[in-house]
């Protein structure tokens, strides 16, 4: 608390990150990275930004990267607008889109940034309980909305919506924005950006921090009608004008460039999701299908802070939130075969139900 | 305009940056960049982070980089905070500590961004002329202020105060936060960083992007009172958990760590400056002393909008501000000493008051 501080500053309650320890030999699966490196492609092309050539500024549209996320995703140039991080994207998002009379609708248990930057904006909200098997119904929706933001899948769930359920409730709302979070959407589910065309209300945002490996270099982006992205510019462009470093486009369109190795990545996280839910079960777990790079897990038995404090003993680090309904479970990222072979090990550990691990 | 516009949107001024053109053989001197290239070791530590470790998530509070650059500025780790470009920085200061009842003051004559903040954070503010010498007179504050903020040097006047008067502006606003903006003040101007121990007001913003030849990677910070520096990290931690990549955090680093070439580059753009300056005289216009990588000019018989075009025709771009009282003037940065001959010739060929360059 300060006099110097603006009235906004006293209010906030800042968002708090998964921490980013620095242990040795730690199994870090608390922030959904990718547990696979960038394509060779982005690391050649970031190599190459290291040069005289840092001293420009970088292009402030980022004209290149957003004609190659066009060409990509089969959208116009004037449908896409890139950031710093999904969560900057995500934060024009809610100023320049989500502030209305109505209240803007979220679920209940969502990713917790949105009540944050509910605070930071002055936006009025109600937060739509998910039902009974966590999951995002859509007809809980039809209430008045001055704006609704959805992750799919829902995050720390993991459990995805189809993309008809998304098209109803665009439908349901013609004149509320609605913005699909899809920063887990390449793990399995469908994307709504094909709905881009026939719903002007519609703003997609991806990040690649997740399915692209790239949480270092802080790319992020949304789709949507050329109106929704101009409201976007016009507030990124009067927030700061060169979000994206060179390093970071140059990155960025390298990472779209190698389709093969962006595949195959997210077949092998689909792949050891499945291996780590099995695993689980087998240790007694309830297990959410998950179409995300992590499972949200709870034991009958075991209480998830207790279990997330044991693992940490082990060198283990997964997520826990302490909120309503969810304080149970636990949110465990998942990792290569080696990290999950040792959380598994040392979640058998704790239980007690298995072979035990030097430790 | 769209009904899905929060009305923040609709009432938004954006800022224009200065043209990023794609021209051959283009003398670029209208972003105030380095015409020189950044660090050897800046480009190796950049290269270094072109790893498998980008799948990761930086350090949310940077703190090596915080810590190298309390060291550098002999602070402590508390009293600094780092963003994506001084630009982010300064739009996180207005947020948390720029908005009270009473007006934001600066000078008429600025950084043409102050404005658009204040309308995106809905900041009262008042405009407080510059002399007739363009020069800030710290006698003219003495008015009713919520806060201020003031470049030292100015931009795009390249004036400098003196330690001694931003001492006096601080001590006569004791109850408000004043924000120094020293984007220049390695080019010869006196920075109030050692200021900041005695004055629990001042906060200092500085930008890598001019003497650290680093615009293309995105890294500015501030220094302060712990008290307002942790105001920015509450505003930060409610937009972006993540703003400063890997590769910039690694490149802010290396380049505070090259103590030798940053002296050098800026004692050759000083250089640049004195012959761009004599010869811009010899040509006739009137240069104000700048302590900035620019000058700014202006020619008794010729219009700046007229030249800035004449310049363009020949493949040099400078900067024309259509605002009152300046509109008569050019800002030119300071380039190569091939640049400002390039220049000079050209501005002599339109005066067509030297020998004529082949066009």
């Amino acid at each position: 608390m300060s006099r110097f501080w603006s009235r906004l500053t006293h209010d906030l309650r800042p968002y708090v990150p998964g921490e980013q320890p620095h242990m040795a030999e730690l199994v870090k699966l608390n922030t959904n990275e990718s547990p696979f490196g960038p394509s060779p492609r982005v690391l050649e092309a970031i190599r190459a930004e290291a040069a005289e050539t840092l001293r420009l500024y970088p292009d402030p549209q980022a004209t290149a990267l957003r004609a190659a996320l066009a060409a990509y995703h089969r959208v116009r140039l004037e449908q896409v607008f890139v950031g710093n991080g999904s969560d900057e994207v995500l934060a024009h998002a809610f100023a320049a889109l989500l502030k209305h009379d109505a209240p803007l609708l979220f679920p209940d248990i969502t990713y917790s940034f949105y009540p944050v930057y509910c605070r930071l904006f002055d936006i009025a909200y109600e937060a739509v309980p998910l039902d009974e098997a966590l999951q995002i119904r859509v007809a809980d929706y039809r209430r008045p909305a001055g704006a609704i933001i959805v992750p799919n899948p829902n995050a720390p769930t993991g459990l995805a919506l189809s993309r008809g359920a998304i098209a109803t409730l665009l439908e349901e709302h013609p004149d509320a924005p609605v913005v699909i979070d899809e920063a887990y959407v390449d793990f399995g589910a469908e994307t709504a950006i094909p709905l881009v065309e026939s719903h002007p209300n519609l703003l997609v945002v991806h990040t690649m921090s997740k399915s692209r490996a790239l949480a270092g270099l802080r790319v992020g982006y949304a789709i949507g009608d050329r109106d929704l992205i101009e409201a976007l510019t016009r507030v990124k462009d009067s927030f700061n004008s060169y979000p994206l470093g060179r390093p970071a486009q140059a990155g960025a369109i390298a990472s779209l460039e190698d389709e093969a190795y962006f595949q195959q990545s997210c077949a092998r996280v689909i792949e050891g999701r499945e291996r780590l839910s099995r695993g689980l079960v087998r240790l007694g777990f309830e297990v959410l299908p998950s179409s995300a790079n992590f499972v949200f897990v709870r034991h009958p038995a075991h209480e998830g802070a207790a279990l997330a404090a044991a693992l940490r003993q082990q060198a283990v680090i997964v997520r826990h939130f302490s909120a309503p309904r969810i304080s149970d479970y636990l949110r465990i990222t998942v990792g290569t075969d080696g990290q999950i072979d040792r959380l598994l090990s040392a979640v058998s550990d704790i239980l007690g139900s298995g072979p035990t691990t030097p430790s």
